[in-house]
């Protein structure tokens, strides 16, 4: 397309480099900015850019942080005595919005997976084992997507946690709630029926 | 949803403001840049930040510009004589992207529309009969949408011209290309009778 101008072309490839934008959409964008008063535009780049230039990750669970530790690990009315190890900071926001999780988290950033380069010295291992050491952790929650690089993880912080003096649990598979039992797969209904619990924990 | 870091929600929020861009697309645009080095931030900010700040509108036909003059009206390759009237700065894209255009353009910033007060003074009306009079224009054509406003400010500029050595044309209306007769509506078909061209013409 001919915007006839180059600052305009700069702005809609800007907006086209983000995923799931191309160029018509960046270019309603761009002219959505145009239309509103410069301010909405110096509001909305500055918020971006503070957001990419001073956020951290938290150097005890390595969820994203404003400051050296998280909101969730600052928090002492959480439950200090649980950690709940996930892949990403995306699970951590996703199991903090079922409002059903009041303990800590550990971000491994990744799984294991030899195919694609990712061993264990990658991932937030060793600063997961010292934890457990160090504080008085009394259950780890394994909250894994059950894939087999998953699978793969979990047998292998399992290891790296025996001899600790802590429970080493994982969250429930079986078929979601919803969801038609004729359209689960075979593994996660076969396997849900052996992993069957009594009915009174179920509700 | 629960960011647990300020820094993280006012990115989102900063993205939601954007037209068709909910909270988790806004996430998943945050969550992309926080995943690329600062640097792709930078860039991407400053090309929006600069855009906006630096924009303007030619003074001479109200497109917008890198400068005073826009790229068009500077290019002495275009034909001199021919202004085309649009609305909007989008129509002179769409224009462009034809490539059958070699003219110049005026952009009016709208239709004439009472109902929502927008009268002639508001638009650059006064302007393009100041250009036509001043410059030798030998035609003018109209690329207005076929709506009542857009008639009625059709009908208003033509009054405006009346008594300058000016041609007044108007883009063609009919059937679309590759649209189908019977899926024509009433008025459009009619009109396209009525207003019937000889067929060389229209090859």
């Amino acid at each position: 397309m001919d915007y006839s101008s180059k600052l305009i072309e700069d702005a809609v490839n800007a907006f086209a480099t983000l995923p799931g934008i191309g160029k018509k959409t960046a270019l309603r964008l761009t002219l959505h900015l145009l239309n509103k008063d410069p301010g909405t535009t110096t509001t909305f780049v500055e918020a971006i850019d503070q957001f990419r230039q001073k956020i951290q990750r938290c150097k005890q669970c390595f969820n994203i942080a404003d400051d050296e530790v998280c909101l969730i690990c600052k928090n002492h009315a959480r439950n200090r005595s649980v950690i709940c190890v996930v892949e990403g900071i995306r699970d951590v926001m996703a199991i903090e919005d079922t409002a059903h999780y009041n303990g800590l988290y550990h971000v491994l950033d990744g799984v294991i997976s030899p195919i694609d380069g990712v061993g264990p010295e990658q991932l937030n291992i060793e600063s997961l084992v010292e934890r457990i050491k160090k504080e008085d952790i009394e259950e780890v929650i394994m909250a894994i997507s059950p894939t087999i690089e998953g699978e793969t993880t979990i047998y292998y912080l399992t290891k790296q946690l025996q001899g600790q003096d802590v429970r080493v649990t994982q969250i429930a598979r079986g078929v979601a709630f919803g969801g038609e039992l004729e359209l689960a797969d075979e593994i996660t209904l076969g396997r849900s029926i052996v992993t069957r619990i009594p009915y009174e924990t179920n509700r």
